[in-house]
């Protein structure tokens, strides 16, 4: 069996293990306050050529989410997100569980645009009774989208364009950063990352590491004390250099963007064969996710042989499922996968 | 200048007045353990012919609102509600506060089906992921909803229903109950809310009260440590006997049928003038408050000698506003008001 | 039986009754945006001599207590009280629902003192670990405290000085303001509130209103939302007028600090009565709460007529209760209870 | 410089890190869901001799802590702890950010009683305003304490005989585990913990793992749900089966109680060389934690060489300072340590 079901199935990258082996019978100082984090986070803002950021190192996307979000929020406050996006479907309630409402946005391809943004902001400010409404601070997207879709530069600008002129926060969910910037329909540089938000996170659990996702805060208003909002949320490691060291070596060489271009390629060798048998795509994007719509004679025979996602029946006869590659996709496994398809 | 922009811009029958006189030089329990408290309690479950129930008095319908959704719902657990109902537009994102996401469904007419409710509550049973994703565990609707409109005895036997099924509490926010009960097209006698949902409040702060909701649990696995719940959101008057003497006046003579009965005939009345015009409902209902679409002219000429509230744009030459009765519209208001319309 | 169990036993001064009434008839804007709460917040600012403070009306205490503690604390941070502080015993860990610790220092008479609150603050500052440990935000005390005791007007000022240097918020829970003020050792004004202190709230429940606090901001920096706040809390008053009828009538002629006056007075005459005696008071005070050391079988014969209150067992033969007298203390029973005392 | 601050500086016993290695190349199911978790939870159910327990791995302790806390406590109860405890000290309000109040008791030697405990609940019990007080609801200890002390099976089956009579859950913090099991006047087996309270979590953080703890749950009250509120509060690892490979090489030929033994001696060897100076002990235990006074000159020689943590002033010529051994802790280090000692 093959596992196409997600891209957090395997382990990390090799060079990420030999670091850990390499530092294992060294001492560090606790809680992320040592040397190796220190390195890692200067080599995160070199590549950004942003030294103004702070970067944090925290254990997971949701957690990361949450913590960011409480961060910023006074408790009548909101974030505003797509319907779509993974803080309002796939979190468990995480965010309304720190006492924030979600203010949803209809989705497009999986991303809200800035003219939903600015109506709604505006519908908040031309509202006659202010105080029984939740009052909007934040807007949260993904990069790329949880549809595997990206935001174009002129997009996000006029996001942020938006999000400045009422007075909101700009996050980006970067768990698969890597992915998104190695899309071949993509105009967005790294650094542009540290220039039109207010913060992003760069995923680490889905794009080589065996887990971590690096904070990077560009907002000076939302530094101050963000390691208590880490601590109070169980998000500081104890042996913090473990989210430092990987990190490190993803950034060494530019390994996280050759990461991401390894796994967008397989995807397109998938995408081509799908193309080839005339399969129609769900949602069209360049990324390392592919949904797609089988028929579910085609289906149960694929998934003999390979684990992929079950997304939504689409008629009788018909299924919308998810392949996924990653870093570490073979390409025996990538092979195998298009034969099957292409049958 | 009438006002009729809402159903309590006015203090309280004056049989409440009367009783608050006759009362003040006594001296009672605090945090309603008194007397009085005792016997209205007991005169609510007398009429509602359920000696089992619960009965607390809670100051206004927000916090009646979030304080029983917070007492039941665990972290992980939500609410479903209808997207227009009040706990999701109108007070300040208060059930988030407390932790709990509220799961909408758009609703018809102010209202959600118990078809609805079941798709939801079975695609959570069927979900592949289901720690990923907020657990239903309530059900919240308005009688009548905020659009005026009611349920009917099967619609809401339906829905308890479903609920009991999948194991969701059925709550009812009985904001403007004395209205919905006195509409001419209701089949539900208020001894239905006894047994067809698991809690529900009456209205006092717009029924004919100076503040005040009397909460009704029907459910024993509701009841433990509500107090509590009370006290820790401020939820407990120190006096509690204020609340007590105004729902053992609305509840003798039965005084609180009847003041819903008054407003909704004043409400037909203007109704009858509107549809002389042939002015168009924007919803249609039997109760204290009426939607109507009105062309911007019609409209800028009434505001000068009404108070109403504004509600929507339709068109650059109409808007939706509200007219709403109460307990206390004056036949002289009403009377005013419907030859203004009839020009 | 006479009540000398609290000093919410009994509804409201006669003024506000009559208030209540010449206003009934008449309609108003919702939720404090009337016209009546308007000027008695200009009334209490006059008074106070601070013409750029907010004045917002409550209905209690408990309830006032924590939104505005929650309106201006982190997540990670927290408020500093006397271990004997309202917040910290009475209110079922409201404070803590809110997501806030409560920062303990044993009291002295129910007082903190600025030299305690500064050495918590230093040791804060001087933490290896400030991002393990709850940050100090807020100081929280009452005037008169929990055991009827107050602070002077160098203590007040000291602790001002301290919150200011370590950039802690004062906070004071007045809900007995009235007593405080008017007790015969007390020399604080009501205006030097307007100044000593970031907000205090001046209690309505029990200096002779039906219910309701008037909290009063005088620091700028936790003006902005507080309405929403309130919203989400369920303390917005529909109809908000009425808490602006009561404060307006307690502030015409001083009432408000008359009636403080007459129950000092009332329970001077008790504290007379006692020291004839030779009972022992457990805590000494000039204001209405008279904490005193009985032999239980005076104690048991005392219960016969008058209603009082236990507090904590002294020894086998001794109990200390609580006599409290309010603006609503008679003389009648005053002189019952002198009478019963001397025997 | 050898680190003797604390028991997590350094990475991960070997066996866990080939482990890591041998599975890298394989792909998993994700959030727990794995084989190798569930082969690892078997694990501690045989050697807990306990099939019915629930196990579940955590990344780190504050979180294991306020999620499992916050798993049962309703919003207006609370969690007993002592004063001393690392939930009321050194998470920054972790409890209180979910929501709770932590009831405090005066530790001694970072225990509390029995006795203590008992008098609190009645206490609870015999309130006359239940509702305006914290209800007690679970118990929180830490084994070994903050300090290093054990509870012997006497005082701990007398707690968990205390919690049952009055329904409050017990739940044991055992972040360092196997340094308690392994002291030399320790007389609980690891199996009594399956039975001497309702959870407890094995920490593997301080005692061999790069990180997790195992939590388990006794009582089946506490299981259902449990993963959501993992989900919720940031709490499942994408890739569960790293936290599950760790346990399962700690639970392998009972490596886990090995490492605390030998960690035990270490600290032993420090102890007698203590000893033999006559340096005072600030607290007795024999666990791996020594707190001990030592005049600043000896203080001040040592950290030339060596780090520890300071923990208090004692004097101005004494201070409390804190050596850590740990599962790594090599005989050159103890040596060169021993030796500074005796000088």
């Amino acid at each position: 069996m093959y596992r196409f079901n997600n891209d957090y199935n395997q382990g990390a990258h090799p060079n990420i293990l030999k670091a850990l082996e390499d530092t294992n019978d060294k001492a560090y100082a606790g809680y992320g306050l040592d040397t190796i984090s220190k390195k890692a986070a200067k080599q995160v803002k070199d590549r950004l050529k942003n030294q103004n950021a702070d970067v944090h190192f925290l254990v997971g996307g949701t957690q990361t989410n949450f913590v960011v979000i409480d961060s910023v929020l006074r408790p009548y406050e909101g974030v505003i997100s797509a319907d779509s996006g993974h803080i309002n479907v796939h979190e468990c309630g995480a965010v309304e569980s720190c006492g924030h409402k979600i203010l949803t946005l209809p989705h497009k391809n999986g991303k809200i645009s800035a003219a939903q943004v600015a109506k709604l902001a505006q519908d908040y400010k031309d509202s006659t009774i202010p105080e029984h409404v939740t009052v909007p601070r934040m807007v949260y997207i993904s990069f790329p989208t949880e549809y595997g879709t990206i935001y174009s530069k002129k997009e996000l600008s006029d996001l942020y364009k938006v999000c400045k002129k009422y007075g909101l926060y700009l996050y980006i969910d970067g768990a698969r950063l890597s992915y998104g910037l190695a899309a071949k329909d993509n105009d967005l540089k790294f650094e542009d990352f540290g220039k039109l938000c207010d913060a992003f996170y760069i995923g680490g659990t889905k794009c080589g590491a065996l887990m971590g996702e690096a904070l990077v805060i560009n907002n000076k208003d939302m530094k101050p004390h963000f390691r208590n909002m880490m601590k109070e949320n169980g998000a500081i490691l104890a042996k913090g250099w473990l989210l430092g060291i990987q990190f490190g070596e993803l950034f060494k060489d530019d390994l996280y963007f050759k990461l991401g271009e390894k796994a967008d390629k397989q995807a397109d060798r998938i995408r081509k064969a799908l193309a080839k048998k005339n399969y129609k795509l769900f949602i069209s994007n360049k990324t390392n996710q592919i949904f797609v719509v089988l028929e579910n004679k085609v289906m149960n025979k694929l998934a003999k042989n390979f684990i992929f996602e079950f997304e939504d029946v689409i008629d009788k006869n018909h299924t919308c499922v998810r392949f996924c590659t990653s870093w570490a996709s073979s390409d025996e496994a990538v092979d195998a996968l298009v034969d099957a398809i292409i049958g």
